[in-house]
């Protein structure tokens, strides 16, 4: 089984009901922090040991560094940062503890509160995302992340075991438990195309099983919903995968749109997840234009192979080619472009919304089927 | 690019016309050995580096450690003994030369004469081929091999350049021109048909160029000769590969059919070319039921990744299944063998000799059409 990023599956969950009790008791005297969804995200990546080795909210020296080297302090790659903003009136003192909640106001973990500082927005924009403009979703989050960032590490309470939802341990003992040693992870935030579906079981034909693994955090308002895509998902691997060669499972981790460096977020993630390859496909993790076509597969050459232990595979834009009456992309087929089925995604969207099926060669029907139901089902409620 | 086996690019191939001229005149007054089509083929390879690090044939000590660790004497592995047979009557002196003739009395090159040694004709087989059996086309050229061994670095004069049969070095720099570095081999005794062709666009897909790398030494009678699966190869990726992406060369190496033991022979040779990938199929280099369909790709988990420098990439059988409308093997496709394309090779053979087409899910008609043409011409000619 791979090694954890940084060598040790980090835990940061309460594991037993004494702790909990006295951890409850323990917050109603401190001072309450309420988390965004995306700071939700995080903790509860933080905690179920996903983003091993991080235990908490970053300090500024592993922000900073990560702002500017793409590594953790003690050098270890990481392109993110994860941390929790407040506001000045907020902030509490370094030295003591806080208590997070969530929106609703339900307590979901108690953080130790090492420090408090000041970070520069603009340059987080530029260095992590490549641009200072607020119409990039990731920059527009970054934007309203509040003025001061508390660092500490966390514990965090259990959640409800959710078997299409498993931390990073229980993907590792369901990996070993099917013997499955070497495991491509797939991140997806949109529903599988027979595209997405060929270049996995590419992947898959030289390993020995897929994990499917759709991210569910926070994502754009206009991304298909995380509970179509995972019909989506199912309707897929039952009518065209063997099940004992792929696992469904969600990561509650919300997306950045910040292309290359979050390519290297999602390959870290999956590698504590026990994968020890990833698909990186055209503009992983991009949004609109800010980003080149494979510039994302291009950041793994800035990383040795050792250091960041999972293998990329790095796939192009594929298609279904009618002279080849197969998949493939512009490094497999010869034929010309007027041989391909493809179709942009505002085609497919219109498609969907109009109740028309789009050509089997691009999705297939179990899922094209899902996805007018539920562009129905949005008209219909809107 | 990828370092040779060993370390260092071998030629031991004659690069003056003055040293041509001495050796032609030094080998007049050498003892004369006629080799085998096997050991020439071996000669060949030697001399071009095919072979690296081996600079000649194989010592008593080499050979012994081939046969029974599967490494040469300093370690590195090493799976199939490259060796010289004589009879007690012809064996040379240690210490002299001895002028190296093909079956047509053309001289071809020299051997310094280190070492002549008896061998242990029964436990080779076992050893290397698994099996004693007389009707293994590998035991049965072993057991025609003759009685002692000739060890000994060798100097072959050069041949004439064939754009379609490049040397390691000629591979190389062609890989470096196309600006490749990551390389996935193919070897091939065989046409190549859709499952074939799946395979090699599976790894394709994930790596800069695809060596087409078909084998044209000595081979069983039964087996489809060179010239007849040059014409396939050409048609297929005239018809359905990117020419960028493709390199069609030759390999003058005699079949062994020792299955595991040759799988991995094969990968250092493709390593020696300049491959960082090789695939390794089902029953790779097998013949008849002797080995386990998968036993050549269990066989690499006997070295560490860093001893072979090469990946091997595994794949399963492979077809076309009606119910995807793709390829795809067992790993990938859920759906009954009822929905699956496949011939078996009598099948195929028959209807070649009836001059029916196979259906395209099994094989390219441009091939199928070739393959026709050339089994009319065998029966026409027998």
């Amino acid at each position: 089984m791979i090694a954890p990023h940084g060598g040790t599956l980090v835990s940061r969950t309460v594991d037993s009901p004494e702790s909990e009790r006295a951890l409850r008791d323990e917050s109603k005297g401190l001072r309450s922090l309420t988390l965004t969804g995306r700071e939700l995200n995080d903790l509860a990546l933080i905690a179920n040991g996903a983003l091993s080795p991080l235990e908490g909210f970053m300090s500024r020296k592993d922000y900073e560094s990560v702002v500017e080297t793409m590594r953790l302090a003690n050098g270890l790659p990481w392109s993110i940062p994860v941390v929790l903003g407040v506001t000045r009136e907020e902030a509490p003192t370094p030295g003591t503890r806080a208590a997070l909640y969530d929106g609703e106001g339900v307590l979901r973990g108690v953080i130790e509160v090492e420090e408090i500082y000041d970070y520069d927005k603009a340059r987080e924009a530029r260095n992590v995302y490549l641009t200072e403009d607020e119409k990039h979703p990731g920059v527009a989050a970054l934007y309203e992340r509040k003025d001061v960032l508390v660092g500490g590490p966390v514990r965090v309470f259990a959640r409800e075991h959710d078997p299409e939802n498993l931390s990073p341990s229980e993907c590792r003992a369901e990996f070993e438990r099917r013997g499955w040693k070497t495991i491509v992870g797939f991140q997806t935030r949109n529903p599988v195309h027979r595209a997405h579906e060929y270049i996995q079981k590419c992947a898959l034909e030289t390993v020995d099983g897929l994990l499917l693994h759709p991210l569910v955090g926070e994502t754009k308002s206009d991304d298909i919903p995380a509970e179509v895509r995972m019909r989506c998902y199912r309707a897929l691997l039952e009518n065209y995968y063997p099940s004992n060669r792929v696992l469904l499972s969600t990561l509650q981790a919300a997306m950045r749109y910040a292309g290359p460096r979050e390519a290297i977020f999602h390959a870290i993630m999956r590698k504590n997840h026990g994968c020890t390859h990833f698909i990186v496909g055209r503009d992983h993790a991009g949004v609109g234009s800010y980003y080149g076509t494979y510039d994302a597969q291009k950041m793994f050459d800035n990383f040795t192979p050792e250091e960041l232990g999972i293998i990329p595979l790095k796939f192009e834009n594929s298609f279904y080619c009618l002279r080849c009456e197969g998949m493939g992309s512009q490094k497999t087929c010869s034929h010309d472009p007027t041989h391909h089925v493809t179709l942009s995604g505002t085609q497919v969207r219109e498609m969907l919304r109009a109740g028309q099926l789009p050509p089997q060669e691009f999705s297939r029907p179990e899922v094209a089927q899902i996805l007018i139901e539920a562009s129905r089902e949005t008209a219909t409620s809107a």
